[in-house]
């Protein structure tokens, strides 16, 4: 478990690998993005896609159970407090199998002496290599109180 | 069904409503954050949150159904190319009734003469009007042909 006077600029971390399947593809967009691109493998040949491809937020649920699962676990979990970018420069594709690393950019106490602010980028790579979600989220980190140094 | 041409800086456009039980909360949470504060009422009580909250993405997942089937369908679809901001200044919780308004923030024409793209800020409410998601989307939109001119 890291707390805030953990971490270093620079710290990396490993997470996943996680396994796509078009059912799982088709069943995220049933319930939140309910695209033809998305649906359905003949309906998205026919799109800006040229096959069917995940949705963007879908690829982004899926980077976060690989951080909660992954390497690095943060004192407190992961609290977001917000995103400073996300972008998808490929789809995620049936079949695909998911990555990720993590970075620590910058850290920052706030005006409250127990939590401080990281901020870390999580690039998430499919199989080929191809980054298919580039994050940058500020979280929530404790700073470690006496009654805790000894964990 | 609005293309590219049919955008206008300051149109706005609403959805929703979509209301959010406690089983959602927690289905969400073990497939994609299974953290204690996203899973069960009595660790979340304990944790920051101070009581069982919808985890990040699954707020954002809901928003976008809700652009989707909301109002200012756009032609091609949603195609988002990235995000410059997602914040979420409040959690949602069991229960919570949210809504979205979009506008229009910005467009610009790309290298290619059938594209451009639209900066979109999505707001989610949630039932007493507090902000849980605030998002900043970039989106691809087509440019209308002649051929689709009569559409």
């Amino acid at each position: 478990m890291r707390y805030y006077d953990d971490l270093n600029i620079g710290d990396r971390h490993a997470g996943g690998p996680v396994t796509v399947t078009e059912e799982d593809i088709v069943a995220f967009a049933r319930q939140f993005d309910p695209q033809p691109f998305h649906l359905d493998a003949a309906a998205a040949e026919a799109s800006i896609f040229r096959g069917l491809a995940a949705s963007g937020w879908h690829t982004a649920a899926l980077t976060m159970k690989m951080i909660v699962g992954g390497e690095g676990r943060l004192a407190g979990g992961f609290v977001g407090l917000g995103v400073d970018e996300v972008a998808w420069p490929t789809a995620t594709r049936p079949g695909d199998t998911l990555r990720v690393e993590s970075e620590v950019l910058e850290k920052r106490l706030t005006s409250r002496p127990d939590r401080g602010i990281a901020r870390i980028r999580t690039t998430t790579y499919n199989q080929k290599g191809e980054v298919v979600q580039r994050l940058v989220a500020n979280l929530l980190v404790p700073v470690r109180q006496p009654a805790e140094a000894a964990e």
